[in-house]
């Protein structure tokens, strides 16, 4: 099997899955290349030699720009703050690579847009790190969906709630700084990534995005929090559904409640990522004494699940997520088409977000530009 | 034991629910009165005489009128429809008799204000029918936020959902005609009486209320229905807390989705009435890795358990919720004094309902009057 | 409706609850006869005095004698003390009148064969109080069995665990002394009835009981504690199907631990108490990626929930459980037909608790005797 | 970092999961050595070919003699049938190559004495794949018990089910033939391994082991099924506490319920592997109105869980656990000293087996012979 050289910008939280995941995905999935681990990029070159060290690369840089440039790096991964987002990418086009950029496409809507025109320019494959969504279980939904398991969908509920932030006496750090730190420019994507994927394109939205805990004590004393902790959008889906959406990172007790529910005219969907080897599926079908929502154990009838393990109800983790999309985007590199989710993709969510923030304002219902 | 003369106006779902609930409650609880069955009111007098049978009433009418001026009922229970409420009221009161009417308070805000004035006006106990908010596992939800277990609450979800019109091809009937049998109507006072009881007044709310299945089958070929099938609010508590409400009667699979969970600084809650006796309790105490939610089943150390059941999780249902009802409305009519909740509780309740659907032909958000 | 006059020996955690259902169950169903709450017995004058005020008795008396030699007794419903049982209702069914006698039947093996002998030669109906194979759900699994929902069964497993005794600090009391108030006297009748009901008879057993907590603190000091606190059975019924029981008081945590699962060849079921109104059902129908435990509520659609409410979900509870036991003891005593469960069907489930002892004994699979 | 070559003996089910633990472990943990894919082999050269390309391997072999005697082979990792085993470790070793042995320890107890005994007298490290202790919920269970969080232990009680031949009309195949691969022999280890590591030494048991489908078609039609479906032990630890096991193929709803509980005098812990990131905990503290089962979510608080993952509730999945095995095999490795669960381990698990398969035959209590 040939292989490829890649070059991964970021060795912390997520910098690390993505450098297990090429790590594994070769033996897990039948993919057309086999990674190789040239370069590292970091803040400073002391990090990014200790990442080498620990995950396996070849080589450690404290620019990315060397990165970029090494010709033997043949694909760049992004796993770096999203301020850095949109200048890695955009060289990594103009150097002919293909990029796979972490969430949110960029610090800002401004951010996305230049970063899709920078990759429509090169016409190279992009793809952005919407993992949740790789789960057998919510691509199993996917297909319940699809093939109207649950009739026409009427309602759609979805929150993404954690508790990291939920201790008003947590200090201030750069997490209560800055918009794209803010609940709806780090945890929103993912939910609205979800939402996008499960029910199509939302026409208008009306929000209320706030600050729970205004003020946090900072190394020089208090501090103002200056973005969001929690917010709520109410949804109207280009299909006609209704839908509602909360997310929150003061959410008490919630560690990763990623969930959604879905009603349809003949039957709903329950998930909760905090039990992400199940789905919760009711069918109005047969006789009334027997209907209940069903927790199904995802296995291998379940999409991406067999490569892992044989036996059902075995699970998958938050790795294997990762390792299903290092998949993808081989496969897209492979190919030289862009696979689902994009960078367009990551585009259409950056809107909603954005108009979140403006209906927040005006208090007032407002239509989602398109892409 | 003093006794009491009993007149229930209807004997449908909620007309037997108060007829058991009227014979058991004074073995049950230590009642400062024995209420004795006198007067069975319904919408004919054959009807009546096979209600009064079943349930062992004295005597029985198909005019409420006699019922009312009966010299032997001196309190009266009102269980027929809404549409019914405010003249039986009324008339009772001015015959100088204690009431007990079943939610909503009447058809309309009209219905409720008046209702409020003539009970007002007559110095007599009053008391509305929200029976949810009277489980041990409700009850002790209130307690909890008052002793401040989660900290401040900072955000409440709640819905009530059932799926009784879910089937698109079920036809139309009386449900699906006039406001005040829509879900706004008929479902919501429920879940907007819990949200006042648990989280206080209501400051603002925006909303949607919509009827997803616009045409049903009636007896004379396609007819619209003119009410409302799912709604759902933003909600502003005067608390500053910020809150959601979500109502449908075409929920698939839901059965008795009364839920709802309040995040607060120190904690979270969870409750669900298809689990009626289990509170889920999260407190951010001890260490870490023993944090979780607490699955609490209710017993002799919960309010108002200990006189269904001396052992704890042996459970209480439905209709052990109109048997406290029962309970609190003898101890009003002999203490001459209304007791919790009240007409002007209801009223509270017809206010966010007529605000949300001002709101939701404004999509803009509306302040709650206040009583 | 012809009315039948009651009397009601013992007026605790039981007779309260006897005399609540006997004051509801005419309104609940539609009864041949209405209970007419004529005498109480307890231990004392007193005691039976207070609880005739309490419950709405007529006449209260210190001397059960009293009680069935009363003419306007008609049938006597037994809630005292296992070691009154025998006295009791021998005199009952002597003085002609139909007995209905709380769990277990008697204190011993022997004071239930002389019970099922004297019933017998009375040819009166008689009943015991196993009520916890009356919910809805336990009924309805009954009937699953029957219609061979899960295919043929394989395997069942029960457990009916509480935590009263858990804590060793807990002092002496007469629950901690005499066989017949230990954990297989007293828990064990209540899932060992239910396992004869869901699965027939036991054809042999290995067990073994034991007394976890040997010492505990009594009035005069350190007393040793004469009864089990936790027991388990191995079990092949009749049928063929091996099956398991386990029973504790000192099972931390669990309040109504009383919880059964039974795997057949085309399908499994799973109830447990503390969630008394689901049950879960495993189909092994239709696609594999669609199969699950449906957790299915209870609702009009199944056995004798309509009775209590209209809606599905709302949910039964403990009391209403005894609700329709007198529902059935009432049509026994109108038909003059022996109803189930029998005093004969309290003797089988005795048998299975001796031979339990015995077994544990000699740590042999032992016979159980068919009645 | 130093680096070890690794010889996989077997491709399929386990085999691939080693491929990609050992792809991964490096990066994942801090290991002190990285594992060099050098040769892997299976039972025909075509085969271990196909699993070379797909794993990434230096070499294959259609003989693992080859593979024990390559001199860049420093260890050898065994997922091959149980008839493999012995032969395989006992070469390993005698060729000074430490020895990771998939469970059970060969295909009968006399295979797990002699290779204990190879094991021992080479002095080289050697490890047994009992990978569900290894999860961090199940590595957080054995704290908590040392930590005495729920008192002592008074009863314990596991199961392992699946329904992979639930359905009677399954063909025979390997599976239903011969003792060592029917359910004792297969599934009975993992869960007797966890109640070993939970609860220590078993000093006796009874048992049931039975054949539920006897007959099932092969290819020349209906042929007798060799070994068993389902098992249930009782037990007596050495501890003195009392419990009980289930093991079975036949679970028709079952996926992967390897499961427990373990009452304690201060609380209890209840575990499903179908849910494997949670842990229910009962502590017996505090107020009875807030006690409850808490399901706490594994995170990084919890053993080995932050390797993978830095937020709580992101959860961990099947091929996890055999990365955790890797790690500690790596390290047992580079020190020389054998880390649990070893091939002694690996023996006591066979010793029970053996004991509950003559208990099976004399329906007695047999005493466990300790290692
Ligand atoms: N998909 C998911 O589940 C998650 C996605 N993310 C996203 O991943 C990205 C990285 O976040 P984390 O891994 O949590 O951050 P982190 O703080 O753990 O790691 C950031 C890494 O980027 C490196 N870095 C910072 N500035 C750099 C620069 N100018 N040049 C080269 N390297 C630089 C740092 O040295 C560090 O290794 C963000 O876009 C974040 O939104 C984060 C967490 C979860
Ligand atoms: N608290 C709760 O959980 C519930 C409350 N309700 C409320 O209870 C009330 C009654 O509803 P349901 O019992 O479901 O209705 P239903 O249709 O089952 O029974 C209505 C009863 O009212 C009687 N009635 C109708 N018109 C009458 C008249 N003019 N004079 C005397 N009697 C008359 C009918 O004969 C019938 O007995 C409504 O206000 C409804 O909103 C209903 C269901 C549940
Ligand atoms: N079905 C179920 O779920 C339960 C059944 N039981 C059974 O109910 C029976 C009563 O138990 P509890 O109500 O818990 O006991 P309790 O101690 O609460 O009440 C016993 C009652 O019997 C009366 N009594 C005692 N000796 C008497 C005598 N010689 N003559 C007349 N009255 C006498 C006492 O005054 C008292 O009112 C027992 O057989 C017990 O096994 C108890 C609890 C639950
Ligand atoms: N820890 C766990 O969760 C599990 C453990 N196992 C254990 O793993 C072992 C392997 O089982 P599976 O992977 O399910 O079997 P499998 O049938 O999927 O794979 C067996 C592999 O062994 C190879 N093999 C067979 N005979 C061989 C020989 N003589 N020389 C070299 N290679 C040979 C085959 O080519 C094949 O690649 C067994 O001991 C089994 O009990 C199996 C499944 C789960």
């Amino acid at each position: 099997m040939p292989d490829i050289g890649i070059g991964l910008v970021g060795g912390g939280y997520m910098g690390k899955a993505h450098a297990v995941a090429l790590s594994a995905v070769g033996a897990v999935f039948d993919t057309p290349l086999r990674p190789r681990l040239e370069v590292i990029a970091a803040s400073s070159a002391e990090s990014a030699e200790r990442y080498r060290r620990a995950y396996g690369f070849a080589r450690a840089t404290g620019d990315w720009r060397d990165l970029v440039a090494d010709p033997k790096v043949q694909a760049v991964v992004i796993a770096s703050p999203q301020s850095t987002h949109r200048a890695i990418a955009t060289a990594a086009f103009a150097a002919g690579k293909p990029v796979f950029c972490e969430k949110p496409l960029g610090a800002s809507l401004d951010d996305a847009q230049a970063m899709v025109a920078a990759a429509r320019a090169s016409g190279l494959p992009n793809m952005i790190g919407f993992n949740y969504v790789r789960t057998p279980a919510t691509q199993f939904v996917r297909r319940l969906l699809a093939e109207g398991t649950i009739g026409t969908p009427i309602w759609f509920r979805a929150e993404h709630t954690e508790d990291f932030l939920a201790d008003p006496a947590l200090p201030a750090t750069w997490r209560t700084r800055g918009r794209a730190n803010g609940c709806m420019g780090d945890l929103a994507p993912h939910p609205v990534n979800c939402l996008l994927a499960l029910m199509g394109p939302v026409a208008e939205l009306s929000a209320r995005i706030e600050t729970v805990h205004a003020t946090r004590t900072g190394p020089d004393g208090p501090e103002p929090v200056t973005n969001d902790d929690q917010a709520q959008l109410m949804l109207r889906f280009a299909s006609g559904v209704m839908g509602h959406l909360f997310v929150s990172r003061v959410a008490t007790g919630r560690k990763m409640g990623y969930s959604y529910e879905i009603h349809g005219t003949k039957g709903a969907i329950r998930f909760d990522q905090e039990d992400q080897n199940a789905v919760h599926l009711y069918r109005a079908e047969g006789p009334e004494a027997t209907r209940g929502f069903a927790r199904i154990l995802t296995g291998p009838a379940h999409p991406d699940y067999a490569a892992f393990c044989q036996g059902p109800g075995h699970g998958t983790g938050y790795q294997d997520q990762i390792i299903i999309e290092a998949r993808d985007f081989l496969h897209a590199i492979h190919s030289g088409q862009t696979l689902w989710p994009s960078f367009a993709d990551g585009l259409a969510v950056s809107q909603i977000i954005e108009t979140a923030f403006a209906a927040s304002e005006t208090g007032r219902w407002h239509p989602v530009p398109q892409a």
